[in-house]
């Protein structure tokens, strides 16, 4: 496997990061968000999502991400925190776009530091898990595996996660299969279960 | 660079991890302990590091490490927990052995969950980093840094760490350099500080 070589490339200082609870990370090198706007296309139902849009507007933030990057190099990580804000879209739970890794093979982890929620895995086999999360709670996502947050409760769900630098995501495999396999939602009793995607017309397996 | 091949190597399943602040890890896939015995050559001060030896005896354990692996393909990560005892040995702290990694360029995270101590990092350039951790606080270990843990508090010193499975340790490195180039020590009023060790004689360079 290649070698970033230091004597080319100046070894980075280490990072000193303080990671609250609340998903606020000191030290981070960088973030974005996610609108409500952002979201079209996926969530079922529409309806629901049209009356979230035209009550909250569509600039209203539904997730963020702080992350810490030092090099890019083989071997690099990023490391940083996902916050979704809860939300209910019809009976779904609000979620995050989700991905598979463009270099399908990298693994994550996914470490719970405040809120609920599940974690939506997909294999491109057809196998489907959802792994309930609270503080305390991880998962190792091996590599191959289509990947959601999902919050399932009233506060914001915040996971720390790190990543391969090198692995990319690749957004589109979802949107062009319908959506994920199955959905996170209501189960009429004060938690969450999961029911098939009716939309949902396979993954493409080249993205294996 | 290499990708594995979910047809010839079948997916595995995600890993569901419980992670205490303890450092027990439910769902681990393995793990080692370390005990006095392995710790010799490891202090400066080999008077107090006997004494030790012959009162707690040398098959007490001094740090754990509870681990999860799944695959070790490129891409893979290894996750886990370190917890380090708290010990003093004449005015050094109690450290784990500490390492370069084999492929050096690999990255680390570490993220306190409980107890206070140090990481201390150096590169093969001279420079030498102490960053304080306590809960919340966490280090992004760029590749070609040797590091190790150091607890400086009273009780269990215990971080959650995530890496990439190909890495490997280099631990000879740090021997055949008299030690590590500083030393965390008690600073005589309740903190700790560094200073040179005399002992170190500069890493191997093709180490980098």
């Amino acid at each position: 496997m290649e070698e970033s070589d230091p004597m080319t490339s100046p070894v980075p200082e280490p990072g000193a990061l303080t990671i609250d609870p609340s998903g606020a990370m000191h030290g981070r090198t960088g973030g974005y968000e996610k609108r409500l706007g952002d979201m079209s296309g996926v969530y079922r139902d529409e309806r629901a999502f049209a009356a979230a849009v035209a009550g909250h507007g569509a600039d209203h933030v539904v997730y963020r991400v702080e992350e810490h990057r030092s090099g890019d190099g083989p071997g690099a990580l990023i490391i940083g925190t996902s916050t979704l804000l809860p939300g209910r879209y019809g009976d779904e739970f609000a979620v995050t776009r989700g991905h598979l890794h463009a270099r399908a093979d990298r693994a994550e982890l996914y470490h719970c530091l405040s809120g609920r929620g599940v974690l939506l895995m997909e294999a491109l086999d057809g196998r489907s898990r959802a792994v309930a999360l609270e503080p305390g709670a991880a998962v190792h996502v091996p590599g191959h595996w289509v990947h959601r947050s999902v919050n399932t409760g009233d506060e914001p769900f915040v996971t720390l996660f790190c990543y391969p630098a090198d692995a990319g995501q690749d957004y589109a495999l979802i949107a062009e299969a319908g959506g994920m396999a199955r959905l996170v939602v209501d189960d009429g009793a004060g938690g969450w279960t999961t029911r098939p995607n009716p939309d949902h017309t396979g993954y493409r397996k080249e993205a294996a």
